[in-house]
């Protein structure tokens, strides 16, 4: 009966030293990942022209590189030339690596004279929330 | 085989109206979403409390507004108490009824003493890439 006690015990400790293992793996994946803002100002006459090149190097990027994870890009409503990008990479190794891509150097020297201002801005994720794909 | 000719004509025309119609329907649906980005500025003493009513109201509305369709949340690293949240509805009707929810104007009330600054940007979505869920 003692035995079978103990042995139940060590078996919770177990299941609570796993559970333990696996929320710190979980929380250490996602603090590991990479996200910014990056704020971008572009002449307002090569607006159609700096979209087509950045869905571009986007959708490249999350073909390609398996590190690339998420791209949100938005154009304020009541200055459309002031773009700001939700980027995330899985890590900084990811970062380092994407931007070394032909499809990233491609986009930077096509958009080289069409952006005017760019501010990155690396921030932390405090929460997601979305209807599922 | 005049009118067996006539008969592949109209199909293909047929399908091309189709096409059209469906692409026309997609793009509707697209530019009726109403895209913001909430720009906050949380009082730092109350940082942790904002984030929880922050998730909360998230989660809620995302769970049951069939129109609230994607949160991100992000703090700036220099600065943690500057928040960004980028906000999806399906439409501004979805919008209207999402700021009536318990759930939202649970959030209001939990953090009028918390918000020290808020800034509304309507702005429009020109690409969006990402992996799968």
């Amino acid at each position: 009966m003692l035995r079978k006690s103990a042995f139940k015990k060590l078996r919770i400790i177990g299941l609570l030293v796993l559970a333990f293992l696996f929320f710190q793996h979980a929380g250490a994946q996602e603090s590991k990942q990479m996200v910014r803002l990056a704020k971008i100002i572009v002449d307002s006459t090569q607006l159609k022209a700096y979209s087509k090149a950045l869905n571009e190097q986007m959708n490249a990027a999350i073909k390609l590189e398996p590190g690339v994870l998420t791209y949100y890009a938005v154009a304020e409503k009541s200055a459309p030339n002031q773009i700001t990008i939700l980027e995330i990479y899985a890590d900084t190794t990811a970062y380092q690596s994407h931007i070394k891509t032909p499809h990233f150097l491609k986009y930077k020297d096509t958009v080289k004279n069409m952006v005017t201002s760019l501010e990155l801005v690396d921030v932390t994720l405090i929460g997601v929330a979305k209807k599922p794909d």
